[in-house]
């Protein structure tokens, strides 16, 4: 088959290689309907996850279709269409019982992790892709809902509802702002409301991303390239600062926003992918009563999220931006790492 | 009357002053029985908190009895024995209300803070003090319980449990890491088996007070001092680091202790008072499913620790280390302020 | 003034009365704008709750304006608009301090109740009505919100949200149904968008209720008068049953409605008042790890409810059906107590 | 092997029958080394569980040491020794995924459960036992722990703690009544200080079994035959009530005796197994802010409550009255059978 190889820091090819075959009786084998690039998959390819070994097949995100399973997966059926997780769950550890499968112990029970496709395992940005415990890492798509709004539930929908929204404890009359209106940004936007948020305001440097944010979900928007903008959330609010606040950009200014907008009470929710570490004002914080909170999706809520896209409860497929095939995967890098020309939020990479 | 007057940096005096007043038909005048000093009182006497104007009475912990009440004040009776917490509650602003009164809003609506007494208004360091909002403020101690276990409620023990043990998210079966074996960090392994630890394990530098910690609930005692002090607190788990990691010195290198040993989905819990910024390794962090909580205690747990102090269940009175009558509160000063040296945990000062 | 006296079973009049006067200092007294009538007071007149003494003036919702305010009033002014809850909190006693206020208790720490207008002291159908702890029982109305949608907030709203849709436990992606289509249950409806819910299934034997409910929020209805409901309501879920189901009549019939098509680990809220017992089937139940919830409102979450409505986010004015003047307020009662045949929802009567 | 094999309503024997052999990829053969007797094999014997079919192997309690493997088990290996949970979890399914296995789906979805040895599948009275979805179903026991103590986690110390007093949502300070002194009643109060509880009030008939309370964690003792038993248990309260009311026998008179004692705001956990309809005095509880709740156990807590029984935290060994060996098991039978007399709490049986 052909897939997306790694081959060292800025080095990728969409080449021939092996077509992947069943090893642990819980395996399925899933041809690629449509898959998707996400920003750690650029981080890879500079070579800032020294994890991913030469020869891996990236890529975490996609949907497709069961072509085989292992004798001990009675939960699905070749020809299941389905979501690929971008976490896999054992099902059976610590954290996996706990619904932490982010971080699913390996079987000696050490620190492991759930993101696995495109960094330990080859990944989905293949025609075929291995899912080991697929009855635990993979959703059947009901009727009705489109391949594209599907692949948003492998990472990027979850990640804003789970890590922004869920962790952020947002509750019913919040006003809750969020930090960068990519797309995980963006996502915190679309599912705030799941929670009842009074408002969601959206803040980034970035005019044209700050109105888009409005069909997302956003019902305010604030731009921080404006001196003004702390007065302008707190008006917002009742004047003592937002409920939560969501990190989604991953550098140092943007957490650091998080902590002066947030009330005495409330949460900041870290989404965002950091690089450096960040100087903690914690001479005025440790007083304040916030919490500050940090993780990877555990995709336990994709289950839910899809009874929503299923009931156009949220539109997903909003995302996508760009579409093309799986032989223009070359191309479909070029564009989404040209994003801030491109505009382009998501790119759907199909059959 | 006599009390304990701040003239500014490194100077206070035990001096004549006017008798407080009913000025509030909330209010009441408190005969104070007994008083104690905190470290926060330490940091007033150094100019570190510019909020306390000269001339203020210094104290914010006391228990006394009741000479006076308002005409608002229907719950509470002249005799009435009681605990002066060191919080002040309006009872119906929205921090009130929503259990957050260390954040108690002024009348105008704006950022207030519960904490007034030796900081905004004269406190307890004192024959009498005025209580406002005396019913949300004061609570009656029932018979059998001392003064000096009853004073360790004013403050001290509610903050161990509030902003260490119940931020820290404890639940039964956990493994809990306390850095610092002061008045603070005794009072989080004291009630930490309130919702069921079952490791406490007590860090610190000095081997005296690691001895000490085990009398207050500790079950293990680890001295930072050792290098191998991080391995040492991890085979006291499964391997995967603390549960919840409880900071209770205040400054960066214990905080940062706190992150380093905290497993991923654990909590850190801050309760020491951090005089400037520490660097958080997001880097690292942004992946780990941790919560980090700040705090300022509400005292809206007084009510169950005192019922439990009453039951033998938590012996508060074990605090107090040394004995003094108000009239030698400069003694009291001075022996609390060399605290390594006097080994002072809590001074009790009586009429 | 004029104020609505009940004189006994049956016997009520719309006549002279002394000037209600501020008796202690936390009291205000409020010039009625507007008021309502609900269920309860129709109870009242058949004599069903003894506890209501000869003499007493009716009502416990209403919105006004201040006329006067004791001595310990400070948060607010002569002058001000205000919704006068139906729960009255002292702010101080264990309940209200663990936001139950439902169950405030009296002076001397016995069982008491917040609700106490129209029940054990004069009440809101009346020209104007003196508030006990006025601080913690009065709402300033924000500019823009009608007094008709305000009066909603007294009680009814507050009942849907916290008795149904909060004791429910709702949740993102859950199935709630909502037995029953009268006030109450339509403010479960109106609210249970604020947790998430995926689906709001109405339950009701009258086809032109059932019509109005998908006007306050139902996605969906059922008419239990088919033998086939069970099945209709099952297959708007999985077929497991319902997330939570709410019950907003009060007989036993729609009890057992509920306990029967609520799915494992799931949660029926009771909202209505019951006259009789019911008969759990606990040979069915004890295995199904649900919860049953009971409640009387405790209105904590009104500032956020009045929050929403202000925002226009919820259409509270839409319970209002009928309206007429204070003086009109026998006619009023009369529309009402005929809500069938005159398909009144929520009277309004304004000065 | 030999086992122990029902052959309808009060009819059983132990008899020769064939060997279990892996059928599925995930299961294990474990060898009993310890089994025990619940009250439900009692039930079963009297022919009140339809389910279990003739020539079913009972039980669902044991431990022992894993003989063989299917191919899909990676976490543990042939002589591992194991605690076999009573609840069989496929750790996929919807109600798996949400710590609800006690709910368990079958692979088509529909409604399924947890518990299924001695039910639904040859149980663990025998010398042998096949254990389906083996790594989510069986706890590796860590040394020092014996197999008499293992053996109580099964299923009757889940089930005190999960159903009793973390369903009664007990929290720090709580008073505790738990109705009945039998093995599960017992369990519930011995876990009730896992989460602070401040008192725990055994309530029964028998004085010998209230004495016995004592030492499983009851602090307080009431007969309810007296009929001032109502007086004395709110006479341990404040005089509202309990805060959490356990019924832990299973008839109506228990379960109304819960409803009577426990305190508005409070919860009423159901652990009996019920065979008929109880009555509910909603007339008078529908105002009181009550929680009733069910469940079935899913032992979700078993590695938590391991630990704690390893760090001999837990006394589960106390359980054990009578000891037998396997070809003793109609003794076994006969003495458990007898329990009133016999004082037999649980019996263990041993290879």
């Amino acid at each position: 088959m052909k897939a997306l190889v790694y081959h060292g820091p800025g080095n990728k090819a969409w080449e021939d290689v092996p077509d992947p075959k069943i090893v642990d009786p819980t395996d399925a084998i899933v041809r690629i309907d449509a898959t998707t690039i996400c920003g750690t998959d650029l981080h890879i390819l500079k070579g800032d996850v020294p994890a991913v070994a030469r020869g891996r097949i990236l890529g975490h995100e996609g949907v497709g279709t069961i072509t085989q399973i292992g004798d001990a997966v009675g939960r699905l059926a070749v020809g299941d269409r389905v979501i690929v997780s971008c976490i896999t769950s054992c099902g059976a550890c610590s954290y996996c019982r706990q619904q932490l499968p982010a971080h699913c112990l390996d079987e000696e029970g050490a620190v492991g992790i759930g993101w696995i496709f495109g960094h330990l395992i080859d990944g989905t940005q293949a025609e075929y892709v291995r899912v080991p415990f697929a009855e635990n890492s993979l959703h059947r798509i009901p009727a009705g809902v489109s391949d594209e709004a599907a692949v948003m539930l492998s990472d990027i929908l979850p990640t804003g509802f789970e890590i922004g929204v869920r962790n952020g404890r947002v509750k019913p009359g919040d006003v809750v702002a969020v930090i960068g209106a990519g797309p995980v940004g963006l996502s915190a936007m679309m599912t705030a409301g799941l929670y009842g948020a009074s408002r969601v305001i959206a803040i980034d440097l970035d005019d044209n991303r700050l109105g888009q944010a409005r069909t997302f979900g956003a019902t305010d928007a604030v731009n921080n390239a404006r001196t003004s903008w702390r007065d302008e959330v707190r008006a917002m609010t009742d004047g003592l600062g937002v409920d939560v606040a969501i990190e989604a950009v991953g550098v140092p200014q943007t957490f650091d926003m998080c902590t002066e907008i947030v009330r005495p009470g409330g949460t900041v929710a870290n989404v965002g992918v950091h690089g450096k570490p960040v100087e903690l004002k914690l001479q005025d914080l440790w007083i304040k009563d916030i919490a500050i909170t940090t993780g990877l999706v555990s995709t336990t809520t994709t289950p839910m999220l899809l009874k929503l896209v299923a009931q156009k409860k949220l539109p997903a497929e909003r995302f996508a931006t760009h579409w093309f095939k799986l032989d223009e995967m070359m191309e479909a890098y070029d564009t989404f790492a040209r994003a801030a020309e491109t505009k382009a939020l998501k790119v759907v990479i199909t059959r």
